[in-house]
């Protein structure tokens, strides 16, 4: 393990960056996972990060120790800072100081969707980006496509939300959902208030996309246009409607309780 | 209308205070609502708050124009600061210039529990409480029991998550739990992952106490000996589990599901 106590040092310079500029994870295709929690799961599901990070102090942790001498970790780069320094990398309050640097992957949008798949127009929440991952990875959906507009699914705000769901997930963004949705080879379904059929009198028992969109605005018109039927979640109260994260685990649910019986 | 334009007027200075600090609000036993979203929510729920104060810009506006001018708001102190002033109450960015004072019910615990409820065991985000809340009242449920240790219902955060939700219900804070559920005449379910009973294999089409609990720890082990029955939202994953207000989404709607089929 490398010890690094100096705010000049390079490394450590580039580490700050990717703590605190959303294009400079961009430009590097990287990001820092944040916490304990985050990075056992992503060493469980993904093997060892480029980089690992621990504070000083984190190092008499045993879940910490245990992970950083831990087989998985061996082709990681391995990082101490003073506790001082650490603390301007991290996010999370009285955390336990440890944080991986691993790469975000940039995918290709398959050729054709036959899979069940969510599309999320210009989300705005990372709360609820980071929730709409979750319950998709829960729902055992596995490709989630984002617009341009939507919040980065790589930030650590949706990292936390998210909490190791990034790493069960084919995470598209930057996408012209247009385009995506054009390459559907499956019923493309969107909510709406403004129609009848339910979730529950739709058939779901097959892949399908989902599509949301933002919180106050909803889907776009263009885009709604490729929803090939509209159901509605039915709502026994005269406010405005569900939350969209919300909304969306009651969806994907609906489709998983279609599966099992 | 009023205008006020000193920093120092006592009234601006209680409105600043109800602005900044939960504990002022507590003791007034009154809140703010930010935004024409939820002050229209408010009025055509529960009529006219107690003061509605607008910023000198706003009133350009035709929606905060109509609002403040309906009938709905006679009984109303309408007060117009300079947008300078109105700026250091409001917590929305951006936004149009109309916040409501209204007070916030102090609730006794009804005698007996029958009709279905919500209790809250220490939930710490202000976004999930809102989510839970907007979701219980799209699903019909009316009473929401809260633990001491859950963020306060009436903060602005909630509230605006909330987006009127806590107009149509019942909210009771700083409740003993174990006390509520004592007076339960109904079934008790908490959710678990150590169960195999699903929430579509129980019956719901008749009135349950959800609970849910802690993000991170869950419900207590008190309240837990409490439920009747644990049951399980069945997940495809090898993660965590779910978002708490993406759980309490889906086991609201399976109850609508059941009680409308």
């Amino acid at each position: 393990m490398k010890h690094i106590t100096s705010r000049d040092n390079p490394l450590f310079k580039e580490l700050r960056q990717l703590a605190t500029q959303a294009q400079a994870r961009r430009k590097a295709g990287r990001t820092l996972l944040d916490g304990v929690h985050l990075c056992q799961a992503y060493s469980q599901q993904l093997g060892a990060p480029e980089i690992c990070v621990v504070s000083e102090s984190a190092l008499a942790n045993t879940e910490v120790n245990q992970l950083v001498s831990a087989s998985l970790l061996d082709a990681a780069q391995k990082i101490c800072l003073p506790d001082a320094l650490y603390e301007t990398l991290s996010q999370v309050e009285h955390g336990v100081g440890i944080l991986f640097v691993v790469p975000t992957p940039a995918r290709a949008v398959p050729a054709a969707l036959t899979e069940t798949a969510v599309v999320l127009d210009g989300l705005q929440d990372p709360g609820n980006l980071g929730s709409i991952l979750r319950s998709a990875a829960a729902a055992g959906i596995r490709h989630v496509f984002c617009s341009n507009g939507t919040v980065s699914a790589w930030s650590p705000k949706v990292m936390r939300a998210g909490m190791g769901a990034h790493f069960l997930l084919h995470i598209y963004e930057n996408c012209d959902l247009v385009e995506v949705l054009n390459r559907s080879k499956i019923p493309v379904l969107a909510t709406s208030s403004h129609t009848k059929t339910t979730i529950y009198q739709s058939t779901l028992n097959q892949p399908v996309v989902w599509m949301f969109g933002h919180e106050g605005q909803g889907v776009s018109a263009a885009l709604m246009a490729k929803a090939t039927q509209t159901v509605t979640i039915p709502q026994q109260a005269a406010i405005e409607s569900l939350n969209v994260a919300a909304s969306a685990a009651i969806c994907f649910f609906e489709q998983v309780r279609q599966q099992l019986t």
